[in-house]
């Protein structure tokens, strides 16, 4: 089976960044199969490609490579990287879009090898320069240590991945403005900007408009309206405090 | 050839759901070629998602597997379909999204079956957990009738597919303020909002800015401003009255 | 390898156009590879998709189809076509979306033929009925002199490609408001809206907030405001005036 690899960019769907990333792979690599995983993250929210990436990868198969392109620093002395994880790959800038998934990795290196670079980097386009073709010499089955030095992860959300002590906050706003936590999912109630609201199964065990709480689809806790907004509602968005009632 | 399963949901190109379902897909049935049909339609808009799902099913090949979730209801009691019409199957929830397409089915089936769903669920998450194991399931090959027991569609939408006796009404607004009604094609002009528009063949038979109708690409009658937005120019929407003139 | 074939619309993520069309190239040409370039290129904004085209399309392998379809006069008199250029084909309405890549080609030729079209055309839907069956065509193998009669491009833009004298023009602004010109890159400065920018290499070259000029991935000179937006902070947009300084 060719390897899979996986976009998440902030270039939106206006311009050709995203098409010109995909051609360096299919030329690169022309058995690879690209999918698009997120091209319409905000610009720069290093916060919020993390929380994607961490809502995905997991369910591919081993051997999938995901590349991550949110990049406010490019050109700048963030490094490029390839971080092993359970059998995946994942490559992109060292700036926390990392933080989730690379907790406990099995390897990172930055890309430094002419291999796994173009012969000449724009240095403000690596993703079609850097992270693409690094990508595409991973999906030929190049061993992500020929990417050039091992190396340590700097990148780091202002949050941990888990909540300590029941006392976290909201890590992601998602389209429908449901409030995404880093708590652990087994709590009776959550107590976020003054409520206390009650952890049911779905929405569908509230009425509509009303405020819920459940265990979310990604394993920690999260507050929404039912056929409405929570962020718009509590007035709260990523950062609010929350914890365990 | 490897089975074909299009998506089409309202989750939007900023989040990790999209990849989620793909990533599932890519595990569970590695052969199958995953194509996006749509992700922006409106939040849980389920009439914008059936006539999406109408405008571009028939163009695919014989055995493509449709995944459709759009959802307001998830979680809830609106059953988890596959429908089968013509060799395709289209599979997600029984809300109205294939009122279009599964007039004439051969065949509904609640997906209950542990083949055709992960080993747990999410309840606010049937796009990953039910959807796109279903999906996947089917593009293995394993035939429709084996996800569960057969089922009578309770889905339906507002509006009949076809309108009966010159009286229709607007079932789609598209991205260009177009109004795309369930008029049959073959009528020489229209009345919507107490005007009335000659049926002309395309944009250009008339001058920019001008309204016109005309024999649409999906089959039904059209109503247009030519460089324009119909809808904004009469002030109407979708369910706005429509007659044959 | 399969054929790739990609996709430039502005035909946005909420309706089923872009559906419709990959649905047709699955069905004509079934081991063809679909990638999506980009879709939310403005309505009817020729020049816009011209320059997505122009950024992505090199990077693809020889031999890859290149479908774009922004098409204001869809119906009217302006020719469907294919234009060969250095082994890759392009497919679209001859409006001016090829400006930047036919300047030299190779053969460009009417689209006519029954064996790239669809048996019956709708006439507000030529990328479906059209463009997608010339794709497939071409995917499957057949040569581009089979589409039609040679003809001559007509389409143009209001600019050159490169700008004469060290005079040029903004062609394109992307999502976030970088300002990209026809410029060579080899100037000390530039200026625009009665400013002097000195060229640098990167964004991180300047301070958060101040405004930069640099040699783009494109190759032409581009104007940035780093972590900002140049099209708001100089009040110009597309079309304005800009020369070497």
């Amino acid at each position: 089976m060719a390897a899979l690899v996986t976009l998440t960019t902030d270039f939106g769907g206006a311009d050709g960044y995203v098409g010109a990333m995909k051609g360096v792979i299919a030329r690169l690599a022309p058995e690879a199969r690209v999918v698009d995983v997120a091209h319409e993250v905000p610009r720069h929210d290093v916060a919020h490609a993390a929380w994607v990436v961490r809502t995905a990868w997991r369910e591919f198969p081993i051997g999938t490579v995901h590349v991550v392109v949110v990049d406010p620093g490019v050109g700048g002395d963030r490094a490029e990287v390839v971080v092993a994880v359970d059998g995946h790959r994942f490559v992109g800038p060292d700036n926390g879009v990392f933080a989730y998934v690379a907790a406990h990795h099995d390897g990172a290196y930055a890309i430094t090898s002419t291999a796994f670079r173009a012969p000449s980097v724009a240095p403000t386009f690596h993703g079609r320069d850097v992270f693409a073709p690094a990508a595409a010499a991973l999906a030929r089955g190049l061993p992500e240590r020929l990417a050039g030095p091992a190396t340590c992860l700097a990148g780091a959300l202002p949050w941990p991945a888990l909540a300590v002590d029941g006392r976290g906050v909201v890590v992601h706003v998602d389209r429908w403005g449901n409030l995404i936590t880093n708590l652990d999912a087994a709590a009776p109630a959550v107590r976020i900007a003054g409520r206390t609201i009650a952890v049911v199964a779905t929405y569908a065990a509230v009425a509509p408009g009303a405020l819920l709480a459940y265990r979310g689809s990604s394993g920690t806790l999260e507050i929404a309206v039912r056929d409405g907004a929570a962020a718009a509602a509590l007035g709260v968005g990523r950062g609010a405090a929350v914890e365990v009632a």
